[in-house]
């Protein structure tokens, strides 16, 4: 971080501002040369009251040269993190694909989903028991009866299971029953969800929030490690832009930048990602080729009758033929160069 | 609403999708005359799975004639909600101000700054206990320990007390000594909490989501009412655009906007809507003239030192005159017009 | 187009408002049964006052049925429009890249980089002779010099060359020497300037405006179309959002929706549409897995040095590789999928 | 613009850089005592092709100091500017109100508008002849008969009259006809018209784009000054986001943080800014206590036939109650704070 300070600052108002600032634990430099004065700031910054400093009336204004997430950076953590949940794999190289219906509805429907995705590929189920809902009215999920279903579709297909916790009094049943917990976008800055969720130690997926930047993304998956997690999949699954013809605007850009800064494995969402079920392929084809290290899909057996987002879901035997295009890309993408 | 249906359809292929819709609960109205066939859906469409109907073969596009809230929304509840707390009233022509630091921080501080607010014409007294931080490693303020510190403001000053929650932990606390119980922007589609809160009955200060259209706002109100309270203040405090010289964009179209559709108090939050000290001025007396009923304003009485905001708090001095002239643009706006 | 008229208007306003509609020049039938009286306006719209008669006391709200667009939509031209230029084509199956530096800079430059996308398998030949800069005092470009050296490097290597208009004083020079007119994204509303170069009917490529919608995008096509060209090429460039990691947000979900609304080819261009040039291997190859009938793509000799926008060139050996990828992600979405 | 550079760099490598940047024709400082080597950058950098050094292999990042514009901003021209035009004023503390309808429509109309505002207090009469339009077949305006009946009008009420130019065509007519020129939103970028029209010398009223950041509206002053004219009114005119409650998010906040930047007087356009003619007066009110030196307004006398934008058009009994409210909320913001 560097203080610019104002043209006309005295040398005896500097020397008062470096104490000020090294009695917050930092270390300070003068640095010379410029237009204007300027001060270094190093060492632990993480608690440094910044926004105040910038009013402090010898301060024109305050650059920064870092990012300020530390432990899900890759300045610190060169390697891909691997995520591995029983015998599915993700990041590091290993690419897989979630999928399963918006909302666990009954048994024989996600057991019928769970096994037709299954055959078709898929190494995780996702299904929401706990939905959120932007109306009250509107169906809000089964709650723990549907992570009850959730569990008797992974005794019979051996899937690990990933659905959204939504409060904290639901920690200790996720903690026992889910393999990869799901932050939802709207969550994605509930800290307090965030700090108990990283202490649970167990697999996290977490969704950007709809108009969260990447460095914000990466500052929650911060709280998560900070909390004690350090197995987090992060997902880009649309921002608010004033498109309309989407429901959100799908970031892909959001995949190769985050691969760069941090050694998380990043996925993307096509089905909120866009809001229309035959958008699907081609945006989990883009996101592919931009580099994700999975996707997580909307697949309803009958998406006609769903009782929440049927207009993005695919059904099984599109999702099938999906598989076979989304390992065709694979392919063409991990190509070496030194063999064309 | 009014399902669209494709121009050929057959007759028979629409009576069997009436009876579908029929066995949802709601009524359904064959519309004729324009130059797709349409049905009329009324009655209860409050959890009619629309995304998905939206997806059925027969229907192009669905319209929507009315607003999804209900108890929010002027049509069925006309008159102005007045909010009362203690003395302190807000709504249905009642204005009033909410000040205080960013943070509790000491004793000394909050009563210091509790008493200059009181003094120059504030009636409730803003603080944070629980802070909402991007970093895991900034100061997450006093927590209960701030409460109490708020507690003694209130009983030194009189001055109601306005904080915010940020988890379902503290909902106990909050209902036995917090006056106005904030939810903040991150926090306005945290259906459980706002589910809980509103269950407690008391005076929600309800901030905007950083893009949340002011519908879901509405939505967010719903939830409240739903759980039980009707004594909400509604705040705009700046959504996100692409423009960077303020922190955020303060929408202060949100503010006649809202006066329209809903009975419920709105107020505007000029500190954290710009970032910037110098343009709470500027933005409270607009705020005010769009017809506002309140104002929600950071002050500090060492901004230069503050543990959190220091750059958007003014100073117990500057706020003493912007009172001042928040009351004459009061005046301004108010005259009866055959006055003129 | 529906006019949701108030549940209380009377007959008799009622008539008196078709009455005026009427002699709007569209038909008007009422539409009864739903629970407001409603009139669907049919015939020809294009011309019709919507914003005025919205502000009618009859009436309630307006709803859309249709896209406004007619000659850009594929509702009245279902099959692909094919741009032929010289030998090369794009659109109804066919897919090209359009490669060269941002700024047209030398003889040398231009017919280095010429040479080198041609061998590896561009079609186009794109480069500024006027530029857009949003500093009065930034690089203009070389004008019609420029132009004079895309022309030499157009006849050293058969390559079409594609180039930005910024001024009807350029019309006739444009008309005799470029065989795609571009039309940059600040002009994409510049209406003056869509209607005068589509009068040349020569082949275009326009851009969609930094916050244009895609239906808005259409209908900067349509004035083209009305002007007298059928000929576009339509590009999307990034739209403008709050995330500031890239210097747009490339929208690439806009491709299938494009490619669903309109006959005509949809490319993409990851130089500007992300900012840097390490982003456009991935997002090139994302646009192609998305459906795009080609690319855009910035290629300097020596970015490093390059007049403008150096920071999202990519050199021509990078240009190779990411060619020979392009090739193998086309062949890879292409398989049909009867032979799964 | 201080260039950090990798902390690796080595001394050669950096004198090397040295070199390169100072055939640049701009001034290399080293900048000695952060944890990386620094540039500082200083002397004439409007022309640095800062992009491009961007890219070279040295360069971490790039910081900026300073704001881009020059002759726009308050630091080298610190004093407010003035803009007259005949006997009506605008800025450094002159208020002005611009009233009129968004499209000439007839002699009677323009006169009975004209006659009206002029009554009620505006001193400039707006009225468009030629209008930008989204489809190409909308109202395109009257053209060069519009300008006509714009200046009868003028000659009858002696307002000077402002309207918008779309094409260089038309310049010579503007140059001879109309008192202030005005950019529209989305020519704001169009820099070839930019030119063209700062070189006429006349006073120009510059409409902020649809999604143009503050600094992107001042560049556009920067080419209009570096044209030729310094008599520019700046506009907010709302800006594009997610919200679709108004037509577009009128960003007030934009007002003051132009009067500290720029001596360019400022005025807000709540008609365009919101859509709706019930949101004129609040935020015409909210502008004016914003600090705006200025409104402009549409006022039809029939909105409800309006060929264009009725739906956001005030009547002439509305804007004269609205004058003296605004003329109140002047009165109140203006007091000086000694007085209290």
């Amino acid at each position: 971080m560097i203080l610019v300070l104002k043209q006309d600052a005295t040398m005896n108002a500097i020397a008062t501002l470096i104490d000020l600032l090294k009695t917050m634990g930092v270390s300070v430099q003068e640095i010379k040369g410029g237009a204007n004065p300027m001060l270094g700031i190093a060492g632990d910054v993480s608690a440094f009251p910044e926004d105040t400093i910038a009013r402090n009336e010898l301060v024109e204004t305050i650059l920064h040269v870092r990012e300020p997430y530390k432990r899900a950076g890759r300045r610190f953590h060169p390697e891909d993190t691997l995520v591995t949940v029983g015998n599915a794999k993700i990041g590091a190289g290993h690419f897989a694909v979630m999928a399963g219906p918006c909302s666990v509805e009954s048994e024989d429907q996600i057991l019928s989903i769970a096994r037709d995705i299954a055959g078709s590929g898929a190494t995780f189920l996702r299904g929401g028991a706990f939905k959120p809902r932007s109306s009250p009215y509107a169906f809000p999920g089964l709650g723990l009866d549907g992570l009850e279903l959730l569990k008797v579709a992974r005794q019979k297909t051996g899937l690990p299971i990933v659905t959204e916790i939504m409060s904290s009094e639901h920690l200790e049943a996720f903690a026992k029953d889910v393999d990869v917990i799901q932050i939802g976008a709207r969550n994605m800055q509930n800290f307090t969800l965030l700090r108990e969720v990283g202490a649970l130690g167990k697999p996290v997926l977490l969704k950007r929030g709809l108009s969260s930047t990447i460095e914000e993304l990466l500052m929650a998956a911060e709280y998560l490690i900070n909390g004690g997690t350090e197995n987090i999949i992060l997902c880009e699954r649309g921002i608010r832009t004033f498109e309309t013809a989407t429901r959100n605007t799908l970031d892909l850009s959001a995949i190769p930048v985050l691969k760069q800064k941090t050694h998380l494995p990043v996925i993307a969402d096509p089905s909120h990602g866009t809001g229309y079920w035959h958008l699907v392929e081609p945006m989990a084809l883009a996101a592919v080729a931009a580099g994700a290290d999975g996707l997580i899909i909307e697949v309803h057996n009958t998406p006609q009758t769903a009782l929440c987002d049927g207009q993005q879901s695919i059904t099984p035997e599109v999702f099938h033929h999906l598989m076979k295009k989304i390992q065709r890309v694979r392919q063409a993408i991990n190509v070496n160069n030194r063999e064309d």
